[in-house]
């Protein structure tokens, strides 16, 4: 944040980093310049006055001579590389008159950092799987006790570890490892969960390989698959890589790809789907940290119980029919390639364990991972997506439960929904007077489509706007040809063809909205009907925590303000990331990590909204923006008056 | 025993079961008769007068019309089917002078019978794997815990079982069996071996199969393969079946069989061998015993340390080699058909453990069913075979060997040498004056050749009787055509080809002689190092256990008489059957003996005779009959002098 940029006539400044383009500072300021073209300098729209400082580059055939020369740039192609001072034209008195009551600026959320070296002074940092070096004594005549029973005692007696176990896949490579590596071996030592279970040797090595040990973190998602190497001497991630799930052609959600999974062969096939895309990922990742397969020790993997059940193909039937039961919540370990995983005979695959059939590993593992299960505040935790996973609660005890919010934020029953990649606009104004846009894409490309962070600002925009009531209707009445009626359907186009990379108009529609509304009810209802189930209200939510791929990028007013997230100071609110993954890597690294799970499990209460009465109701009142209940919401309320007036 | 024979002039009586042959009975008395053509009546010789009571059949064409109305049969083929006094012709005064100095009357073994009710009464019947019949609550929507989970809290409060497990196979199953059987189920729980290890659930059948629990036990001896089915309600034997290892195709012995693992293959040759063996018998048992296949819930199986490591597919090399090192000596429970054994996935296998290279799972199977290690007495424990293990203790401790005792009593290294199938010479005795022989085959068939007891037999008579010295060397100057010099080797003629099966004389030769004296010779010094290790003497031996094919069959006047067992009072001698097969079905019938037998292992102190200093002088002393030192044996003494005064 070396740079600092002021907006005129708004005397606003933002600080922004070195080569931030022009168009995002003022994003970031909540100042709207109309722009269309995502970036690309060929809407011409974006005219900035440069008064103090300088950027670089900001010119195109779409400025005149006359312009460039007075100082005129194009701010989606300006990098600010200085302090500037910027002068944003203005079209008429009106939108002067506006000065003070635009958009706060816009707040993403903090991003939560997990901290090895604080596990590591906490006492933390002990893998559940460890290497030791052994020197034996070789064999002779006096001593032939047998190789099993040499190493196991030299770990008894040297090494003080008890409850040792191997099993018959390791029995039968000791003898010719031992000897091959002269009597010095390595051992590698899975720990229980349980102090007093039994410690598996699940790998004997020749020589000393200690400071080889490599350990897989894999996220499973309806939608994408993620993995990452670490590095368990140090704890740092050597490599990572995500992939769609290729289970996705067999069904977009979770509901499809059960009932794919319950004709001749579907289970097969969806369970051979997500290992391969697992050993694809496996590929990529352990290339990138350049490390062999052999030096994987274990293979954490999390997912909701529908992916769970698939990846250890379990028939998931019954996690659709009511009453909704999963097949287990708890997983014992088991050596990863018995399930095709494409890992050493030796590497040990754990899988998170979950809590009901839409309460999955994927959201304890984003539990543990964020801490909640260890803080004093009352925590709200939810992980967006197709399947919202809501949970609430503290050290103490832990209320969770699932929301089927449908696709709408991962561009799903969007017309031009599509997920975050190049193009997609993902950030959003409007010009309250002229109700022009001002748009920006991933990438700074030419506009593709709508992502689901872009779905959340442009709505909220559009209802601050007055563009949009507060049912997600248009105001037919707005003096704009971008409100318009196609096919019977009324829509607010967002970006014309010309700007567009698709050849035509991208625009969000009326039944866009009731999507979009219907998800974000669904999510809200779950946490205000969890609140209520144990006696709580929406304002003593002391702390939010978000997970899920794309909450970094939700513009927290916008997400406040469509009634998404219940109203909160932004500081309050946090950014876990893909806490599914972030768990898997903490339960790679700590072995206490392993332990508390199982606590945490037990102590959280599951309750089904289809089986909880006053959830419809919550529902019903939450398909408005932002709620029926106003009170709910007196900072937007009192906004939205002011901004209408 | 409903019958008495009386024999004259001798004044001997023994009692009889209704229709044994009459020369059986006279080898019982220790009488001798001349007879050549193993019971069918062709020879002729065994003519004996029938003086008091009836015989069924001993009329042939060998018999005079005359001699038949005087009374005279052939003792061979007369049955006893009442009281008798029976005169045997005696050819020369020489032969009733020694009347009173003629062997004792044959002693076998008692055979020890393993007994339920005891197992029962003392609360030891607990077999290893527990069936339990479950109604559990069905799902509802206030109550939709995982179908685990119900299954494992419906244990832990109903059933107070703790500190349950699931494989992830089992858990794949369970939501379908579950609905299958509405919510009743049958849970199958494996004990661990330690009190406070976990218990397993291997598996959950619908509906209420508690009473069908059975339980298969496998013997995998070098030569031999058994197996038994158990029922685990009852603890009866429901079937049992051998057969030959079919291994033997690629080595006789164990030193052939590890070398011929060592090559290509081999190894997996040698395991799919035994595994294919198992497979056939197991095969046979359970269509014998009416069962099915998913209703084994374990398979206990035991055999020496090669047995075992071919069988688990381990390279078993390194037992082999100095200084004779085994993989392992615990092996982990595993499910069978993860070897390829062909029984339902959850069916458990268990594996006997060892104490060394050369004391394997067999021995301590059978020290287990022997109960010496709970015994008072200081107990000698011997399995009989190429492969001699001994074993000697109490129930404070245990010391333990193996001799490599050579083939010569499985009928290798012996040239007329069989196993004790149809047609072997089981049983012998020698008129002292003529040499003229009495034989016994096993079915009462022409003679094929000669089987391990009765090489025992034969080499003690001869003993006796002078035609061989304590060498083992004939004496040439004795006045019969039956000891002869054939291709510059001594023999003597047992049988002569008329009155074979094979058109060919059957003789027992000094190299056999030689190697028999090896064999028992390695055994004996064996047990005598030992001993002397632990600083006792033979005689402070109370009791004997005979393990081994073909220990029941040994008369044990002879064992002792040719040096092979110690000398001790024949009611001392246990014969405990296939000790091996006998530790499995007692195994698999109580969870108690699966607990002491860590112990017992922990408890044997194995001696490797070949690193044993004193064995060698030991051994060179016992390649005498009974031994150079002939203070060991003062009976034997005592009768060889007055037999040949």
């Amino acid at each position: 944040m070396n740079n600092s940029v002021k907006f005129l006539p708004y005397n606003t400044i933002v600080k922004v980093d070195d080569n931030a383009s022009l168009i995002r500072a003022a994003m970031e300021a909540g100042i709207h310049i109309n722009a269309s073209c995502g970036g690309t300098g060929v809407c011409g729209k974006c005219r900035v006055l440069i008064e103090q400082g300088k950027v670089e580059g900001g010119i195109s055939e779409q400025l005149s001579q006359e312009d460039q020369e007075k100082g005129y740039r194009l701010a989606c192609l300006s990098k600010v590389t200085s302090d500037l001072v910027v002068r944003i034209p203005v079209e008429s008195e009106i939108d002067t008159s506006r000065l003070n009551v635009h958009a706060g600026s816009r707040h993403t959320a903090k991003v939560m950092y997990s901290n090895i070296d604080e596990l590591r002074q906490d006492g933390l940092f002990i893998p559940p799987v460890e290497k030791i070096y052994l020197e034996l004594d070789p064999a002779t005549a006096e001593d032939n006790q047998a190789d099993v029973t040499r190493i196991i005692n030299h770990l008894l007696f040297k090494h003080d570890e008890h409850r040792l176990t191997m099993n018959l896949d390791l029995i039968r490579k000791v003898p010719d490892i031992i000897r091959q590596g002269d009597f010095k071996v390595t051992a590698t030592i899975m720990r229980p969960v349980r102090e007093d279970g039994k410690n598996e040797i699940v790998n004997i090595e020749p020589f000393d390989t200690s400071n080889r040990n490599f350990a897989i973190a894999v996220d499973i998602g309806t939608t994408t698959v993620f993995g990452q190497v670490l590095d368990l001497q140090t704890g740092e991630i050597l490599s990572e890589h995500g992939e769609f799930n290729s289970q996705i052609s067999y069904g977009e959600d979770i509901i499809s790809r059960i009932i794919f999974a319950e004709k001749d062969d579907g289970l097969e096939i969806l369970h051979q789907k997500v290992i391969e895309i697992i050993n694809e990922i496996i590929e990529k990742i352990i290339k990138k940290a350049k490390i062999g397969r052999h030096e994987v020790t274990t293979i954490t993997l999390a997912g909701n119980s529908t992916m769970t059940q698939l990846l250890l193909k379990i028939n998931p039937s019954y996690i659709r029919r009511d009453p909704y039961v999963p097949a287990s919540i708890m997983y014992p370990p088991f050596h990863a390639s018995d399930i095709g995983i494409a890992l050493a005979d030796h590497t040990i695959a754990l899988i998170y364990p979950g809590v009901s059939s839409y309460v999955g590993g994927d959201i304890v593992a984003g539990i543990m991972a964020s801490g909640m299960y260890r803080s004093h505040e009352l925590t709200l935790y939810m992980d967006i997506g197709t399947n919202a996973e809501i949970a609430i609660g503290h050290k103490d005890w832990m209320v969770c439960t699932a929301a089927s919010a449908g696709p709408a934020f991962e561009g799903g029953g969007v017309k031009f929904g599509m997920r975050a990649t190049k193009g997609a606009i993902e950030d959003f104004s409007i010009n309250p007077f002229t109700y022009e846009p001002m748009i920006i894409t991933v990438g700074d490309k030419k506009a593709k489509g709508i992502c689901g962070s872009g779905m959340i600002t442009i709505t909220a925009k559009l209802l601050e706007t007055g563009v949009i009531d507060s049912r997600g209707k248009f105001n037919q009445s707005l003096d704009t040809p971008r409100i318009r009626k196609t096919d019977d359907i009324w829509e607010y186009v967002i970006v014309y063809k010309e700007n567009t990379q698709i050849d035509r108009d991208i625009a969000i529609t009326e039944p866009d909205l009731d999507n979009l509304i219907r998800a974000k009810g669904a999510m809200y209802s779950a946490a205000l009907t969890l609140l209520e189930e144990i006696g709580l209200k929406i304002n003593d939510i002391e702390r939010i925590i978000l997970a899920g791929g794309f909450g970094s990028y939700i513009d927290l007013e916008s997400a406040i303000t469509i009634g998404l997230l219940p109203e909160i100071d932004p500081e309050k609110v946090t950014y876990l990331g893909n806490g599914s993954l972030l768990g898997c890597k903490i339960n790679s690294l700590t072995n206490a990590l392993r332990r508390d799970v199982g606590k945490v499990v037990n102590m959280m209460t599951n309750f089904e909204m289809a089986s909880t009465p006053s959830y419809m109701d919550h529902y019903m009142g939450a398909l408005f923006l932002p709620h029926t209940e106003l009170n709910y919401f007196p900072k937007v309320k009192a906004r939205l008056e002011k901004l209408r007036k």
